[in-house]
């Protein structure tokens, strides 16, 4: 077997078989096939498609790459979530402790946020003394303890899709439902889950720009998992809103506790009720989704999935006085968006926020950029709610001075109309 | 412009403009955009095609890569050959001198040979002192002088196809019209001549598997010419069969010297007289065909020709004593390949003869090996020729011992039946 002939094969339409996807795999993982001859051969993937058997093929050859976490000591169904990447996306940590709190298991391995995404993991490390980086022997036995850790992705996991990922990154590969659905599934597949919940975004600035390729990707997912044995449960989410009020690292941590004791905006409420609910059922806690509701209620109203929350921050590592303290997120700079007209505030374009929220220092361009964790964006006001003329809409903070330039660019994020607009976070859910 | 949004374009069958274009070729060329960019651009391209301004630019690109030679200053029309490599294809020795002794102007850059199909540069480097690379100034004083030059491609012409040549041999990327045209387009226009016959083989081991791709890929060339203000004439021929008796390099230098005697083999005579007549009568040497054969019949005849080749060698400084005495090709090994029943003889997949003729040590494998001038093929028995049982058919020579069980690789290469096949070298002339 060699590379050009599958290389080829792929060209002519033709199916690839495990043994063709697995020799391409691990030889390029191991650096055994230049990147010019992959990025060849993903080009002729993304035009000409891989069918159901390959991209599962694909999502087992990569998880054969690198290690796998087996959870298999832990009792009961674990469950894990995943999202293509939300702005002011701290489902994870709300959605965790709820679980938590309500007897089922979160065993979460997440990666790290690059471009207008920040990841769960980095919003985590913004708590002083928070380690993600924990043996896997520590983080089952977290679990097995407290229902719940989440811990960072290590470069052993997966490897060959984080060097496919790259290249695909960077030669145009990206936008191929079969590829995105064996990235995804690899990663959530190895680190041992039994119940996955995937948050598939959808709208400008997502990866599925409509609907339909949404409700694709899901499909696909599900399918794969079903080949794998593993159970998928798909929501299809609006990515147009940002998630909350709050798009960040600290200022984020901040809005997971005040949710998770009760005191959330009510879109981001919502969705966690719906994801929670999901997972709960799934993980035959609760019998129905009233069920799952009430018990939901009564971990966040009793503050019990706060407290899972606090025992999880002090479980690894985070100082967990500092986090409750009046003065723990404190920027040296803000500057204010201010509303130039009176009516019902409509957000949009939450992609252009997580930018903004990126240069003032809340993500990474690049690997090596460090987060400044004070920065961010807090909305003061949410969609279809009412503004007067002068009031502030949107507050923005960093450590560095911040240009007041970067106003013009939120504009494309808002509008200011005479009514309230229809808008809907949950798209659809699948399974 | 960035190379992702050019990918992106013609991943979505989008048309590339001259701008977008250039920017992938003199970038990459220069060593600017990495293999992997430049290798899914292209698959995108050997899947979602170029139409024929794409093409013409990318040729006109790839020209503008390197240096062109400037031919101008040669009164008459410039005529050049090229074929895209057929085994034992010593035409372009031929053809030259015949098209100078009749008035004609033949100058010609070649490349060196790869695999099983040795350049024509090779086999005039087999002949001792002879050298094919001058300075551009001697070549066109050369051309002046005795219209007659055949040199070698220096690196600095059309370095762009050089690159993106060898990026597509590795990246299962050749087969492509438009970059197939493109690739030879640019090599022939960048050497300066105004008339261009193209040889496209065709057949099993050639670059088009069948009549109706070369036709296609001859139309596209054409064309390109067409745009690009050079008349393009186009024999498409019959790569089943090697051209004359020998395979190698002295032995065709000496089949060559006995067919411009007039004792050539006449299959190849015949290929001779037509592509000769083609480039006499767009040189406005000859009115028509009738004529040009009459020229031919007169320089051959006569040791025109012959004396055109002789006075070329030595201008080049090569020893046109050795190449005229008898033990000048010497090899000291040789096999024999005997019939093993008696018929007519009928010669097929030539590839395999080119490749076992490489193995002897007549080309190359890489562009690091050797040639061993001596080594090579003889056919002592051609198509429908009669052959009695334990008569050679075929002999191979070399420098170092031959296995006999090469012997065994030859016998798809030809059959003996008991009546003669039909059998044609040029299958369609098109202009």
């Amino acid at each position: 077997m060699n590379i050009i002939e599958i290389i080829e094969k792929k060209k002519n339409k033709k199916k690839l078989n495990f043994k063709e996807i697995d020799f391409f795999v691990q030889n390029y993982s191991q650096n055994k096939i230049p990147d010019y001859q992959i990025s060849s051969l993903l080009m002729a993937i993304v035009i000409n498609g891989m069918d159901l058997d390959e991209a599962t093929n694909l999502t087992k050859s990569m998880i054969a790459s690198g290690k796998t976490i087996d959870l298999s000591s832990i009792k009961g169904l674990k469950v894990d979530k995943h999202s293509t990447g939300g702005v002011g996306d701290k489902v994870s940590l709300v959605l965790g402790p709820i679980i938590a709190a309500c007897g089922g298991i979160f065993a979460k391995m997440s990666g790290r946020g690059l471009g207008h995404t920040g990841g769960t993991i980095d919003k985590l490390e913004s708590i002083d003394g928070f380690s993600c980086f924990l043996s896997d022997e520590k983080f089952i036995e977290l679990v097995k303890k407290t229902n719940i850790s989440i811990i960072g992705q290590t470069d052993d996991l997966v490897p060959a899709d984080k060097k496919i990922y790259a290249l695909r990154d960077t030669s145009g590969t990206v936008n191929s439902i079969p590829l995105i659905a064996a990235s995804i599934m690899s990663k959530k597949i190895a680190t041992g889950a039994d119940v996955i919940l995937l948050d598939i975004k959808c709208g400008s600035g997502a990866f599925m720009k409509n609907q339909k390729e949404a409700e694709k990707l899901a499909n696909w997912m599900i399918q794969i998992g079903k080949k794998m044995k593993k159970k998928i449960k798909v929501e299809i989410t609006n990515m147009e809103q940002p998630l909350g009020k709050m798009i960040g690292n600290k200022n984020e941590v901040i809005e997971a506790i005040n949710t998770l004791q009760n005191k959330g905006e009510k879109n981001f409420v919502d969705l966690i009720y719906s994801s929670s609910s999901i997972l709960l059922i799934e993980s035959k806690i609760a019998k129905n989704e009233k069920e799952a509701y009430k018990m939901i209620d009564n971990v966040l109203k009793n503050e019990l999935a706060f407290k899972k929350f606090i025992e999880m921050v002090k479980n690894q590592g985070g100082d967990v006085d500092k986090i409750q303290s009046k003065n723990w997120w404190n920027p040296k700079y803000s500057l204010d968006v201010i509303a130039n007209k009176s009516g019902y505030l409509y957000l949009k374009n939450s992609m252009i926020l997580g930018l903004v929220a990126m240069e003032l220092g809340a993500g990474r361009k690049t690997k090596e950029d460090k987060i400044d964790n004070e920065a961010g964006i807090e909305l003061k006001k949410v969609t279809n709610e009412k503004v007067e003329e002068g009031e502030v809409i949107i507050k923005l903070y960093s450590s560095k001075k911040i240009n007041p330039n970067i106003i013009d660019k939120l504009s494309p994020t808002f509008e200011i109309n005479p009514n309230p607009k229809k808008h809907k976070i949950i798209l659809k859910k699948i399974s």
